[in-house]
């Protein structure tokens, strides 16, 4: 599904009718030296300007002393000039009429980036960069990244490091992929890697979109492009490990977004995420040339035994599954094979192939034809016998109608060659052939919220104007009564019935320091535990036993905006830290998919003799606090805790607010 | 710590004075003319001869119609006959007086295997197989494994699949690395893992043992051998997933242990375990080739702010740390750079290299002298800059005093070489160089134990047997009274004290089926918690406020013998899943690391204002628990839950103990 017009705003980035470098040098091995090389293969398409303040001649074209000098006024002006002059250029850019200005100078001040931003905006130009290494497009013949020798190919490429991009690209000459687009980030003081993955949406020759980045800013609205491209997008999201982070801030000055976080935005995305460079090029080329899974499940077949085990453990580390075949299958399957052969998945041939090679083939029909698996994963030898019947059955298993991945000893044999023409993917080794078909998998993408800022006025701190709010979004609690005396506390209790609990609101984690007490059953305990003056609240006593009590909360990112997080609750749990993330709001059944994966969901249904509890009831109550975040940009931070959940309902029995102002 | 003397009864195996191959064929595709062609290699060191039940001759050799008709009695005989005859063909060779004997024939009936197996043995022969692909030795120039081509070189493999081994060769050659020398396992009738491992081990032209494994038989002795061997060894353990179990199962008949287990073992033994084919060989090179860390802590540097991202990423996954440097340190790099780079670790260059690329050597010096770091990791484009100066840094900087691995854009490089010369890594994928550092990163090996039977008396079931067992084993538990009256119930609880609980012994899953009732107050509740006749104990309650609750239990791996789990107890926990394994029996200090490597062990030290709970007296619990099973082999399982850990101590309050006979 694509969203939305092309963002027009970009076209003079990737497509201008005229170019002029600003800080064009003579120097081959300098930057502006390659800049001018580059500008000046397009040409024979566009009217190149090189720009240099000692005028002459760069590589046999005239070298003028300004922009003001150029017979034709640039569309597309890169800049390389040291950071002290970059402001002066931008200006100089926009005073002759550039759309599109690429900022390569480093070290320009953020606050001085920020202000250019601005200007280019209100000049309705854009800016890619600072700190930047260019663009690149294909079919424009357009190379303002010579850096990098892009080959042609069709993944479009956005990244935020040059060094990174530079490795992608001879990684994925080594695969035979190549480039239709390159984008270099760099600080994003005006154009963000939101804006650049709608535009690749929009481009034909991009097939796959690929990332490198540290800094997302606008995240939401990254999450909202790449779920709309209507294209593949695989990221490489960089600065998610304490000492990463550090170095990112160093590196383009990101504010990095914690690993949840944006794991659970690439989920909602359907965003394939990577780790490193490598992965990022081998998932680009199993998403162009892979067939798409319809499922999980993974048929696993070799001639030898070895290899279906290692395939086995491989496939399960990346949560594929290797399911047992039915007995139907595996006796058809038996038919086809020696005695000694295994049929079950993983299928092990038993030498059943060098007797009779074509069995590779029938075999991998009638798994086809079962229905049984979503994919089918040949790995071992085959590749190796190398003589004609190889090559005539390679041909036949790419002609199963079923997703193929190869895993073979001889990735560089002609029969290996038949089979990646056939749309086989085609690996050396088992882990990448296994992630090729977890990247190609099913994944259950959603439509990314947008919090919308129109409905629950800021209350104050405070204990009970965060339950209003609560009871205001419709969120069940157990009832309470502010008190200031122990008269009025006995009062309280009487009119809510024993037994009830006392919480001591001056205190700041009640949990910790006991300034809650429990199970309270009658007056005179309720005199004993209640203090000198202050705040209190006396509640009725939920309860608890048969209960399992939940963490729920929404904490804004810097990045992402509202994320609700639901966990188990209670001491243990907190330490465990098992909890489950996603980008607020979301509906109550999302939040119920959410609150079933966690590790301890077992006890929400009812494990060891417990009681299966209301899940439907939490997830009510958790989308509701996530509806109430996302609409409310002054909290910083909401939190339920707990919330009771039993066969009977969810109810919160602790609540807290942290509104912008207040940190 | 090399222990005991080479394994003599493997010597004819390696280093036959003599060779015999039956089933040598005329066709050089079968399996039987391969073998005569590559026992034929060593003719010139030994007598070679070749049985073919029609005579004639193969490769120019004489082929004899049986061993008695050899001119030479045969040191080592090779069987490669069908199943069927497999058992006559070892008589034969035991009656010619061989002294080693490798089955390739597979399909033998498991009985058969074991029972010629034993054959072997009391003929104080030794058999390898059946079911496998021969032998190799580099310096003996002994091929009987001709299947693969092994190119020579350092590294001992073993291995459970000729698939496999091809890969591991394969991969070996791309690499650049070899063997020394090789043993198929098959289904190790005989000769198992654990015995070669020792002989490897005495092997001197063997530097790094490798071995692929589905079925460890004597787990303990395996363990032992690596531990003892004086030189690394490199695991690929196969069958850990459910399905990879069942290929596992179906290929040699494996019986396969999990997966805590088998890390267990290899943390114990100090054994760097890998999951696939090409992390073996890659392992084997980092180990061969690479210097030894002193830690896991890793400074990373490169001209480029992307790749230290990455790569800090990367090493975090990984287990490795990227620790800050000092400022001082910080501010003495900084000298040395551009006023942009960052000096933080990792180090990036802001392009300081580009302008001087001999300050990677003075920072790398910097780096080595501040004893800040245990490994240099030099990441992204140096090997691109491709002249003089660049191939005097290499050299400069494999000088340093710090191991040194190098992620490079340009593997290949001439600068590449240059460093692999000096003794780096070099590698062309950041996660195989963050990898080899883990590799040589220090690990804590112990002592594997060696269980004895010698101890304690077998138990008839029942919960105050099992009581006692655990008693006279020094491990403290809450007073009982067993009871089978309300009347002696009653006498019971007056002379423990009230509170008390109550258990109904009959019930099997107390915690499940609601038959313990704690904290009864007084006779009256007594009175009614108690149901009718049966067996019933009474306890002192013990004060669980403030207290933690373990499981500490050990339960007997099929191959690894008894394993102690250690874990958080509680339902809660159960569902999480919070355990650590060890081989039992384990000492004090270790068991409370056990308990310390917890996810929840900061409940244990007092988290969230609870006071810190006795870990020693746990621990104590734990190694206690831990010997007394190791000491009974009658014992299949014991499992103390909850064992009561409170700031004054650690208490059993429930007690299981399930015999072999039992089960």
């Amino acid at each position: 599904m694509l969203v939305g017009m092309p963002n027009r705003r970009l076209a003079a980035l990737f497509a201008p009718g005229s170019v002029a470098v600003v800080g064009a040098s003579r120097d081959p091995q300098k930057w502006g030296g390659r800049l001018a090389r580059g500008a000046l293969k397009g040409a024979h398409r566009r009217s190149v300007g090189l720009v240099n303040r000692s005028g002459g001649e760069i590589l046999g074209s005239p070298a003028y002393r300004s922009l003001a000098e150029l017979p034709e006024a640039p569309e597309l002006v890169v800049a390389c000039v040291p950071s002290a002059s970059f402001a002066a250029t931008v200006d100089e850019a926009l005073g002759s009429g550039a759309r599109a200005i690429v900022g390569i100078s480093a070290g320009v001040d953020a606050a001085e980036e920020r202000a250019i931003g601005e200007r280019v905006r209100s000049a309705g130009a854009v800016l890619l960069g600072p700190n930047c290494l260019g663009v690149f497009d294909r079919d424009e013949e357009l190379d303002l990244a010579p850096w990098v020798d892009f080959p042609p190919g069709e993944i479009g490429l956005i990244a935020q490091s040059g060094n990174v991009s530079l490795e992608i690209a001879l990684l994925a000459e080594r695969e035979h992929l190549g480039f239709s687009r390159f984008a270099s980030l760099g600080n994003q003081a005006d154009v963000e890697a939101s804006e650049l993955v709608e535009e690749f949406a929009h481009h034909d020759a991009t097939r796959v979109i690929a990332l490198y980045i540290e800094d997302f800013r606008d995240g939401r609205a990254f999450a909202r492009a790449a779920a709309t491209a209507g294209k593949p997008v695989v990221l490489l999201a960089a600065g998610t490990s304490d000492a990463g982070r550090r170095a990112a801030r160093s590196h383009t000055g990101a504010l990095v977004s914690d690993q949840a976080t944006v794991d659970a935005a690439c989920r909602a995305a359907g965003i394939v995420r990577v780790s490193t460079p490598d992965e990022l090029v081998d998932a680009a080329g199993a998403l162009l040339r892979g067939r798409r899974l319809s499922g999980r499940r993974i048929a696993v077949i070799g001639d030898g035994g070895g290899h279906g085990v290692v395939a086995a453990d491989v496939a399960a580390r990346h949560g594929l599954e290797v399911p047992p075949f039915s007995d139907a299958l595996s006796r058809t399957l038996a038919r086809e094979l020696p005695p000694t052969a295994t049929t079950a998945n993983p299928v092990d041939f038993a030498g059943g192939a060098e007797q009779d090679l074509t069995s590779f083939e029938r075999v991998a029909r009638h798994i086809a034809d079962s229905g049984e698996a979503d994919a089918l994963l040949v790995t071992g030898y085959f590749g190796g016998y190398a003589d004609e019947t190889e090559r005539e059955v390679a041909a036949a298993l790419a002609a199963v109608d079923l997703p193929l991945v190869v895993h073979t000893l001889y990735p560089a044999s002609a029969a290996a060659d038949v089979l990646r023409a056939g749309g086989a993917l085609v690996y050396g080794e088992i882990e990448r052939a296994v992630r090729s078909c977890s990247v190609r998998a099913p994944s259950a993408t959603r439509e990314i919220p947008l919090p919308a800022a129109d409905a629950f006025e800021p209350v104050t701190d405070g204990y009970f104007s965060s339950r209003a709010l609560l009871h205001s979004a419709g969120i069940p609690l157990a009832e309470a009564r502010p008190v200031r005396t122990v008269a009025a506390a006995l009062a309280a209790a009487d009119e809510l019935g024993y037994p009830v609990v006392l919480k001591d609101l001056s205190r700041e984690h009640k949990s910790d320091g006991g300034g809650v007490v429990l199970g309270i059953a009658d007056r005179s305990q309720l005199e004993t535990a209640f203090g000198a003056g202050g705040d209190w609240s006396v509640e009725r006593m939920a309860p608890l036993a048969g209960g399992v009590e939940l963490i729920v909360g929404v904490r804004r990112d810097v990045r992402f905006g509202p994320i609700l997080l639901v966990g188990l609750g209670g001491v243990y749990a907190e330490v465990l830290r098992d909890v489950a993330v996603a980008l607020a709001p979301i509906e109550p059944a999302h939040a119920e998919e959410l609150l079933r994966s966690l590790r301890s969901a077992e006890l929400l249904s009812g494990a060891r003799g417990r009681p299966a509890v209301d899940v439907a009831a939490a997830a009510r109550a958790a989308s509701a606090l996530s509806h109430l975040a996302a609409r409310s940009p002054w909290i910083e931070e909401i939190e339920i805790n707990p919330l009771l959940v039993t066969p009977g309902g969810a109810l919160a029995l602790d609540a807290r607010v942290v509104s912008a102002e207040a940190r």
